[in-house]
């Protein structure tokens, strides 16, 4: 049985430091997500590490059992919320974009690695991930992972309803100009495959990135539960499992699929 | 080799009522693009017959090479601009909710029949097609067709891109309260898949249904090139194939799926 979910969405920090500077941030968000009464704290890409930051990505890539992880898995033990956080993830000699979630009591619940690749910026630093569909739960709503660039791709978003994600979570670093993002293609992702998004970004300037902010949670109705600006802001969300249901008895788009008459997509 | 195209969408009538009042709105309507030194007049879903008419809907439907062709035909002939109408198609014993395009000579060029059907509007009168791609050309730009619900699903239009679709041309009647449609997914199928979209919609009223208006015309890097309010309009636009290649230099998103990852579409 799926219960209404309550979720802390942190744009930011404004300024992205060291990781020791990220992981305070993260906790004071953990903190402030607890006093609202969240079962989960989510962050945006990189944000343990910071994201446009060159060379220093593969100096701060660690495993997933590493040092930030035990940091963030004490955090989310000790203030009661599961936590979602980005960082560079090393495997053997490789680096992957990666995002863990933390539950309540401090256990690794999920792992993704970033599968679409964005631009240099990705492309020069990291692997791409080769598993698209993750997922986890949380009071009961099937919660699913994507990482910036992968959910402008609608494929991603369909193989997650298909496999029964209600609610993906995609922390992202959008920057300047791509706003259209932000404003319109989430909240299509969240319509047209019928599931909650919440698009949690960046904010401030990291080298020469200006990150849009406008952190957004889209009901599958297309209504917007919640929007940030530009700057540093958290935004508190209910995810709630009836609104789906009651948005997918009138929105029959999975169902009315043509699939018949969509090409085959082979390699 | 393509050059600019310029297109006159028309949002309207405002009042529809019977074939040769609608045929009056589409021939003014054809005259007035002439004058606006347009190369196509584009109208919304069943734009000859009225959309929801009830029983009308099989009085009216006619082969494609029926009354309302000729009239159409001759229309387009004597202002010298193409002509992409709506109307319901009779072939033996089936009923379409069909598009089709007159060029500037009189001539049909292509011929679309609404695949994804919506709700008991269309599925208590139509049968759909079974042809989901259909392309004809305009100044040298490869044209796609699409009605309404068919552009919910980014398959279509994914299907379109991969087959070379450089701009859809989508009549649609939507109504209240699926505005989002308008304002969120068209933009999204635009940019997701690099494609010039003009969505063309009813306005005002028929029986239960109050159409959204909001007529768009979207560019592949999402610039919105004109949108229409709630009333009867006109909007004017300019396709240029030179901003299709310029975006998709930027926006990388055809050649960037992950087509590996995603799940074989079998019926």
């Amino acid at each position: 049985m799926s219960t209404r979910v309550r979720a802390s969405l942190f744009q930011g920090p404004e300024m992205s430091g060291d990781v020791a500077c990220n992981l305070d941030a993260i906790e004071h968000a953990a903190t402030r997500s607890a006093e609202a009464g969240s079962a989960v704290l989510v962050t945006p890409e990189m944000s343990a590490t910071g994201y446009d930051i060159g060379d220093l990505v593969h100096e701060r890539a660690e495993s997933s059992d590493g040092p930030i992880f035990l940091a963030v898995s004490e955090i989310a033990r000790r203030v009661g919320v599961a936590v979602v956080y980005g960082y560079p993830e090393r495997a053997g000699g490789r680096v992957y974009n990666s995002v863990q979630v933390v539950d309540a009591s401090g256990t690794s619940i999920a792992r993704y690695r970033k599968t679409h690749l964005f631009g240099d910026l990705d492309r020069g630093r990291f692997l791409p991930g080769e598993e698209l569909v993750v997922q986890f739960e949380l009071g009961g709503i099937v919660c699913g992972l994507l990482t910036c660039y992968d959910v402008e791709f609608p494929e991603t978003v369909r193989a997650h309803a298909d496999a029964g994600t209600q609610w993906l979570v995609v922390p992202t670093g959008l920057m300047v100009p791509f706003d259209i993002v932000a404003t319109h293609i989430v909240p299509a992702r969240a319509y047209e495959s019928q599931v909650f998004v919440t698009y949690v970004n960046r904010c401030g300037r990291e080298r020469d990135l200006q990150y849009c902010g406008s952190t957004c949670a889209i009901a599958p109705d297309g209504t917007e539960l919640g929007r940030a600006g530009r700057g540093e802001a958290t935004l508190t969300v209910d995810i709630d499992p009836a609104a789906l249901d009651s948005s997918r008895a009138i929105n029959t788009h999975l169902d009315d699929r043509r699939r018949d008459l969509y090409t085959p997509r082979t390699g």
